[in-house]
C-alpha cells in the first residue's frame, strides 16, 4: 500500500472510509479488519457494542464486527473536517450512523491501515436532545383554559416523582457525577431521580477542609451544557464549586432529593425492578426504579485501618474524609498517616494553622507540580492555549478518548520526562529531605496512576515544599500500634500525637454495593476502577477499559458512574444514552460483557 | 473618488483606515471629516467622547474631533476580519486604540466616504478584565500562615462592604439591569453594591403574574459572561428567569443586598459623595458612594390614573404592576384599562381562569405576532440561524448598535411590511373585531416604539386571538368615572366590574429620582428614555441617543441603567467602563453633555 502515501491526505482518508463502509455494508468482516494496521485498536463507546470496549488487532476487530455488524448496520462514514498528517500518522474526525443512532469518531491512519479508531454514539435517532434549534419554546403561543405555568409543572413533577410516579433511574449520590448524569437524563427525557444525603447540592464539597481547591483546572472541569464562564478561576475553591453545583442542579432542572440516604437496594429479577429504600426527612421511602446508578464517588468507601492501640489512644482519630479542617488544632501534635493528595492537603492546612505536623510515608508517592502538570500534562487539550487553538472541550474529550489504554502510557511517559527535567531542582530537594518519590511503575506518571489505581500521587499546590524544607516533619514505615498518646511505627519510632489522621485512601466502589445491596452482588460485580495493568493496586489480567465504569456490569441494571469532572462530563453521555435506549425499548445487545476477576 | 470602487474591497477599507488614521495623527479635523460621506454618521460609545453620542454629517464629525482628538489620541486602526460588500456598501469590523483604552468598531463605507462609523470602548489599558487567560488562579500555590480561603474572603467582604468600607458605586435596583452592571463592575474591580427591596434576586420576576414569559427570545437575553445553556427555552418563564438571575448573582459574586429599600439619596457636591439611606432588615443604613445608578426598571414608576369614583367603587382596583394573577378572579367581571403588553397578558390569563374580561382600548396599539417578530424582526441577529452563521451575541449587539437612530426606522419599515403581509389574515380579523391597530407613527413598528416611548405595542403570544374572536370583550374610549360596581366610559358605556386593572403604563424613570433625591434634581436631569423623534410620547427636539441612559446626566455622578436584557447586557459594559475610569482617576472629558428638554 506504499503508493497510497503519495495520495493527498484527504484522499487517503476518504478512500479508507469508503473501503471501510463498503466492507461493512457487504458484511465482509475480514475485509473490514484488513483495513486496520496489524496491532491496531478500535475503541467503541456504545455505538457498535452497547458497551465501552477496546479491541486489539485485526482479530479483535473481526470479532467485534462479527458480533455487532448486523444489529448496528453502520453507514454514512464521512469526514467532519479536513484531516491532518504528522509523522506519518493522519488524524481525522469522522461521523457515521447506525440503525438507531448517530455517532462521531476519530481515526489515526498509517500507511499500513488504521492504527486507532474511536467510535462514539452521540444521539439516538428520534430521541435527540432538546438543544439549540430543538430547544423548547418555554411557552405555548395559544392560550387555553387550565394551562399550567412552568412553575406549576415543575412543582407538580417534584410532588409526584418518586411518590405517585416511579423514576426509571435512581442515581445514588448527588456530587458532580450524579448531577452531570441527572442533567443528561433530564435532557433525554428519562425520568430519573438523584439522591443525596446532604442538605444541598454541593455540600459534598462544602463539607471538606477549608483550603481545598480542585486540583484540576477549569478547562478540564466543565459540566455538560453549561460551561463555566471565562471569569471562573483556574482552580475552583471548594465552596465556589459547591455553589456552582447547587445552581447548576437548579437551572438544569435536575430532579434531586436532598437529605436522602439510601439504606438498601434489592433487585427483583422477575420484575426487573429495584426496590430502593431511602431515609428521607425522618421517614422511609421505597423507590422502584428499573435501574440504579452508583455515583457515590470513584474513591469508594474510606479505608479505615485497624491498628492495635486505637482503643487506648486518648486523642482524636479521623479518616481523612472526615477531617474537619485545621482550625481546632493550632499547637496540637498531628500525625498524618499517608503521603498522597489528601495527606499533603491536610498537612499543609494544619501547618498554616500552627499545628505540629508529621507525615508518615508508608510507600513511595508520585508528585508533580501543579503548574508543570497544567502546562505539560494537560496544556495541549485543556488550557486557554488549547481553547485559543480551537480545541473545544468536546474535542479535547474525544482526543483523550481516542488513545487506547493499552498504549496510553507511551504517550504519557515523555510528558513526565519533561516535567522531571523542568522541576529537577525541586525533586532533588524533596529526595534530599528523605521523601520517597516515584513516577509510576513504568514512568508514566500521574494520569496512568489515576486510571490504574486512583491513588499514589499528589498534585503539588504548595505543601510538598513544607516537606522538602522540614516544616512538615517526615517519618517512614508502617504503623505498628498506637499508645495512649503516640503513633508507634514498625521500626520503633514513636510519634507523639493529639490527633491521628488516616489518609489511607479508599476501597473499590463495589464496597458501596456490599453495603446497600449485598456482599454476593458486590463480589459478582467485582472490583471497580483500574485497567488490569498488572501494576501496584491494579492486578491483571488486562481488561482494556476501566472496570465497571459507565457500562453494563455482571449485575443487570446496576451501573457505576463517577471519576473526575472530565470523566463525569464525558462518560455521563454514554451512560445516559445506554439508559435512554433501554427506557425507549431500543435493543441494546451488549458485546463482550466484562468478566469480573477481582472482588475488591 | 470613483476609481476607488474598482479596487478590491479589502484595499478600499485599508486605504480608508490609513487615511483616517493619518488625518487623526496629524490632528487634521477637516481631512478626517472629509472621509465621511455627506450626511454620514459617527456613533461613539465612550471611546472618544466619554459619552454615548451620535454626530451627523461632516460638520458633526469635525465638531466631535475638534473637542476630543487631543485627549483621545487614537490610532492603530485595523481590520478585525475580511470586510464584505453588498449593494455598494462595504461593511468592516475594526479595532483601534486610544490613549487609555482599546476599542472595536464597525464601518459602513460607500464610494463617497464613510456612511456609518461605530466606535466603542472595550477595555481600559492596565485595567483589563480578569477573563480567559487573565482569569484568577483561585488558589495560591504557596502555603502561608493565616492564608484565607475563598469563602473566608467572601464572607469578610460581605461583612465589611457598606459597613466599614464604602462602595464606590451604589446600584439601586437588582433586576437584570442591576445584576448585569454589578457583574461587570465586579469583574472590573470597582467596589459596588446592588440594592434591592426583594428577598431574593429574581423576585422582580417571580412576583409577577404566573403566565408571564419573556417576550424576547433567548438569543437576545444572554447576560454578560455566562450565556444561557443551549437547553434554555426560547421564551423564559418568569420563575425560570428568576432562578437564573439568583444563581447568576451568586456565581458571578455580585455584591447584592436583598430586603434593602432605598429611602433617600442626597449628593454632597463638595465631597462629591452621595448619602444614600437604605432601609434594611428593620434598620436604617447610610451608604456613602461616589456614584448612584438608578436601575429601577426603564418602565419607571407606575402611572396610576386619578378618576372620579375610584373612592366609591366597591370592587378591587390595581395597577397592572400589582396584579397578583388570575387565580382569585374566576367568574368575576374584570375591566382592564389599556391595550398594550401588560393588558393583553393579564386579559389572557384571566380568560384562561374563567373570568369575564373586558379590555378598554384608549388609543391604537401596535401588535406583532411573536413568531413573525422572531423570524423577520430579530432572526438575522438573534436566533439559532444567526448563531449558526457566526453572529455571536457580541457581534449581533454591535451590528444593532452600528445603525444610527436617525435612520434606524428606514431599516425597520421593510421588516414590518413583511410582517403585515405574512399575517394579513390575522390583522384583518383583529380589525374586524374593532381593534384599533397601528404600525407606529411612520410604519416602523415595534422596536422603534420601544426606543421612542417604551409603550404602545403588544408582542402577541396568543391573547390577541381572544380579542379577535370576542372571547375577551373590547370597549373603546377614555374612562369618565367609576360607579360602585362599574367603569363608565366617556360615551356613557357602562362596564360592570368586580376588578379594575389599570394597565396604564409607566412614567419616566426620573420619577424615581424625584422620590429618592428631590424634584429639582429630577427636573434638572429631565425625561429618561426616548430619542426626541417628535412622535407620540417622544417629543422633539431630536436628541440622537436615548435620553439619559448609560451616560452622564445633568446631575453629576447620577446614572440610569436598564432596558431589555439585550440593552442591560450590552450597555452595562459602557456604563461600567465610565465608572471604572472615574474610579481609577482616568480623565473622562465628556463631549456634548446632553441637554434636558422635558421634565417627564
Amino acid at each position: 500500500m506504499t503508493q497510497t502515501t503519495e495520495l493527498p491526505v484527504r484522499q487517503r482518508v476518504d478512500d479508507w472510509l469508503a473501503s471501510f463502509e463498503a466492507a461493512l455494508r457487504a458484511r465482509d468482516v475480514t475485509a473490514a479488519a484488513a483495513l486496520f494496521a496489524p496491532g491496531g485498536f478500535w475503541r467503541d463507546l456504545v455505538a457498535f457494542t452497547w458497551n465501552i470496549t477496546t479491541v486489539e488487532g485485526r482479530d479483535g476487530v473481526a470479532d467485534l464486527l462479527a458480533h455487532t455488524l448486523d444489529t448496528t448496520d453502520p453507514g454514512g462514514f464521512e469526514l467532519l473536517e479536513e484531516p491532518t498528517e504528522s509523522g506519518g500518522v493522519i488524524e481525522a474526525w469522522i461521523r457515521f450512523e447506525t440503525a438507531v443512532g448517530r455517532g462521531t469518531g476519530h481515526l489515526r491512519l498509517r500507511p499500513e491501515g488504521a492504527w486507532t479508531l474511536l467510535t462514539t454514539l452521540r444521539e439516538l435517532k428520534g430521541h435527540e436532545e432538546s438543544l439549540g434549534a430543538r430547544r423548547p419554546q418555554g411557552v405555548e403561543h395559544e392560550l387555553a383554559k387550565g394551562r399550567q405555568s412552568w412553575k406549576e409543572r415543575r412543582e407538580a413533577e417534584a410532588a409526584t416523582l418518586g411518590v405517585e410516579e416511579q423514576p426509571y433511574v435512581v442515581v445514588i449520590g448527588g456530587g458532580q457525577g450524579g448531577i452531570a448524569l441527572g442533567a443528561r437524563l433530564r435532557q433525554l427525557g428519562v425520568p430519573a431521580l438523584v439522591l443525596d444525603k446532604f442538605a444541598r447540592p454541593g455540600d459534598q464539597w462544602r463539607g471538606r477542609y477549608k483550603s481545598l481547591c480542585l486540583h484540576d483546572p477549569v478547562w478540564y472541569d466543565h459540566l455538560p451544557y453549561l460551561p463555566f464562564p471565562p471569569t471562573w478561576p483556574v482552580f475552583s475553591p471548594k465552596d465556589k464549586i459547591g455553589d456552582w453545583l447547587e445552581m447548576y442542579t437548579r437551572v438544569m432542572e435536575v430532579p434531586y432529593w436532598t437529605n436522602s440516604a439510601v439504606r438498601s437496594a434489592t433487585f427483583d429479577a422477575q420484575e426487573r425492578r429495584w426496590s430502593v429504600t431511602v431515609e428521607r426527612e425522618g421517614g422511609s421511602v421505597e423507590l422502584r426504579p428499573a435501574h440504579v446508578v452508583f455515583a457515590t464517588g470513584m474513591s469508594g468507601k474510606p479505608n479505615y485501618p485497624s491498628l492495635p492501640g486505637q482503643d487506648v489512644f486518648r486523642g482524636e482519630q479521623q479518616h481523612s474524609s472526615r477531617h474537619p479542617g485545621p482550625e481546632a488544632y493550632a499547637g496540637k501534635r498531628v500525625v498524618v498517616i499517608g503521603s498522597n493528595n489528601s495527606a499533603f492537603d491536610i498537612c499543609g492546612a494544619l501547618w498554616e494553622h500552627d499545628a505540629d505536623v508529621t507525615m508518615v510515608q508508608r510507600s513511595s508517592t508520585h508528585i508533580v507540580k501543579s503548574a508543570s502538570l497544567m502546562d505539560i500534562g494537560l496544556g495541549d487539550l485543556y488550557s486557554e492555549r488549547a481553547v485559543a487553538s480551537g480545541i473545544t472541550t468536546d474535542k479535547a474529550d474525544m482526543i483523550f478518548a481516542s488513545i487506547p489504554y493499552r498504549i496510553m502510557h507511551e504517550f504519557q511517559i515523555p510528558l513526565y520526562e519533561r516535567m522531571a527535567e523542568r522541576d529537577a531542582e525541586f525533586y532533588a530537594r524533596l529526595e534530599k529531605a528523605g521523601f520517597d518519590h516515584d513516577w509510576g511503575a513504568d514512568g508514566s506518571g500521574l494520569f496512568m496512576k489515576y486510571l490504574r489505581r486512583g491513588s499514589g500521587y499528589y498534585i503539588d499546590v504548595g505543601a510538598a515544599e513544607l516537606v522538602a524544607d522540614g516544616r512538615v516533619k517526615l517519618a517512614h514505615g508502617q504503623v505498628d500500634h498506637l499508645t495512649e498518646d503516640a503513633v508507634v511505627l514498625e521500626d520503633g519510632t514513636e510519634l507523639p500525637a493529639d490527633l491521628v489522621v488516616y489518609a489511607t485512601g479508599y476501597g473499590s466502589m463495589n464496597g458501596w454495593v456490599a453495603d446497600i445491596v449485598d456482599a454476593q452482588t458486590a463480589d459478582r460485580v467485582g472490583k471497580v476502577w483500574g485497567l488490569g495493568s498488572d501494576t501496584p493496586k491494579d492486578p491483571g489480567p488486562w481488561e482494556g477499559e476501566q472496570r465497571n465504569m459507565w457500562k453494563p456490569t455482571q449485575q443487570e441494571n446496576l451501573w457505576f458512574h463517577g471519576g473526575n469532572l472530565h470523566q463525569s462530563r464525558h462518560y455521563s453521555l454514554y451512560l445516559a444514552l445506554q439508559l435512554k435506549a433501554r427506557y425507549e425499548g431500543i435493543p441494546t445487545p451488549v458485546y463482550r460483557l466484562q468478566e469480573s476477576y477481582h472482588t475488591s
